[in-house]
């Protein structure tokens, strides 16, 4: 949930007074999104999403992000396109922050995305890594390999909090992913937060991909797991074989998988858990008091870890390799 | 800022097969209103708010307020509109809450109104009063004269937190608006909390009126003074007359003013200050720590009760009576 800043109908008329978007029709603050503020937009033009960024996306990445939806969407991906303003760039200022407006894209989250939704998403993903191919600016992945002992160490004390021995256990997985953590696999500009909250559907069919806050450059295989991680389990971390099949022959048909990558699958799912279980970890540990947002729990990254950890290889998943 | 109930996607197409309003399209959580879960909802029919209402709302009384916005569009008012269901009723139940469908307003809070904006207001304010005629249900306002003791007395020790003095001030206004308190007035249907966030514009026209949870049967004149205090004042409680004449003009011109309700009306508008004194005072008690809702500032309201103090009669606010 987010809605952090307040906008008053003075400083937004004057916003767009920057577009060619017509009169101000609506605006309402909406609860998507972790990291900024974002507001349903209705004006003459049309409907938008209106988003201010606040602090905790570096202003410095904006040209990144915004860049790559112009980039994605000329590509053909069904992504949020930001709408240029009278100076020719997509980042203004409201409110004393970085902001920008995108279109709106239709359709919603599936809560239990079934194998039809993953294979779609496998699709989607493979196209999204073609498509970012071109894309001139380039942002190094924070939330990978080098980054997890950073995320980890000034909290690992109080790890076995979240359940004993996890400190043990995730000291040992970093040092082991440090060093075998796969390098050289085909790489490119990557989604990597394309949980189901992230990806709307109408019906049974994708209708886009949203919240690019978190893309970056990295390993395709390793984005892949990602969403691997994210679509393919039940809510009490078992794998659903059904699901992964899915989501992977539907990339691989978009994007056929080389044998390294499929080799790396693995290690690179296990990479995948540990990251999300320890951001997970570090914002449960930080939650303020009354905080209406719920952080989510560790555990279920703990468990795909674990799961992950007594995986061979990628025919294990009941995948072809 | 509200949303404090999630929904999702299968138990929303399941809610929305009992309306004719089409396939889902899209569903975000709204800031919006503090008392219920609101949603932007736009399905193939067009675009709607969806709320959940939580327990603050007595359910009890929903089909008085789903009926009085019937009742009330029915009439002219530009309110938002109950969308019936299958069944023929408007209320209906989501995520284990009582929930309703109505219209989507254009148009947008103003947040420093003018002398225009207050005349527009004037105008829809008597409308609306006059339109609640004929209206079948009624509710007692709990949030008058006879609970505004029962609200005061528990939380009065910690009033001195506020600003030292301020205990014996409400005490023995108290005393006196209960002694004093007009009876008999003209009365009916009251909107009750006419504040700026609740009037919808699109430039210098009024487009809406919304979030009719705190309506109920009283004085027309005491809504009258509601809204007094929270359009005819500067930001700092300092008394605009121009504001204060445009409001109470326009009001006049649509529904004229009794000479009794003249004479009541600077005791109705201590009242009016005194009760949002006491429900912010008491809000400001109770904020949960960390909660993202800042409560509004008492003292506001404390600045305005001292004004109308000062005040003899309806012609010292500028107003011919």
């Amino acid at each position: 949930m987010a809605v952090y800043t307040d906008v008053n109908d003075e400083d937004l008329i004057a916003f767009l007074s920057h577009y060619d978007l017509g009169g101000l029709l609506s605006c309402k603050g909406i609860a998507e999104g972790v990291e900024n503020s974002n507001f349903y937009l209705h004006v003459e033009a049309g409907s938008f999403i209106l988003t201010l960024y606040e602090k905790r996306v570096a202003e410095a990445d904006l040209p990144f992000f915004l860049g790559l939806m112009e980039h994605l969407a000329a590509a053909g991906v069904t992504c949020p396109l930001p709408v240029r303003n009278h100076a020719g760039t997509a980042l203004g200022r409201l409110a004393g922050r970085p902001a920008a407006i995108v279109t709106f894209l239709d359709g919603y989250s599936i809560h239990h995305p079934d194998a039809a939704h993953c294979s779609a998403l496998g699709e989607a993903l493979a196209r999204l890594h073609l498509a970012g191919a071109g894309f001139g600016l380039s942002r190094e992945n924070s939330l990978s390999v080098g980054g997890w002992r950073k995320l980890f160490e000034p909290q690992a004390a109080r790890a076995d909090e979240i359940e004993p021995g996890l400190r043990r256990l995730i000291a040992e997985e970093l040092d082991l992913l440090e060093r075998d953590w796969p390098k050289n696999l085909p790489s490119g500009v990557i989604h990597a937060d394309l949980f189901p909250d992230n990806v709307l559907f109408l019906g049974d069919r994708l209708s886009g991909l949203i919240d690019f806050y978190f893309a970056c450059d990295d390993a395709f295989a390793y984005d892949l797991a990602i969403s691997f991680n994210a679509w393919c389990f039940d809510a009490v971390g078992v794998y659903d074989e059904g699901k992964g099949r899915a989501l992977i022959d539907a990339y691989r048909r978009v994007r056929p998988l080389s044998a390294r990558e499929l080799a790396a699958f693995p290690l690179l799912a296990r990479g995948a858990a540990l990251r999300f279980l320890l951001t997970r970890f570090v914002d449960a540990l930080n939650v303020p008091p009354g905080a209406l947002v719920r952080p989510k729990d560790p555990r279920e990254y703990l468990t795909k870890l674990r799961f992950h950890q007594s995986i061979a290889t990628a025919r294990n998943y009941g995948v072809d390799a």
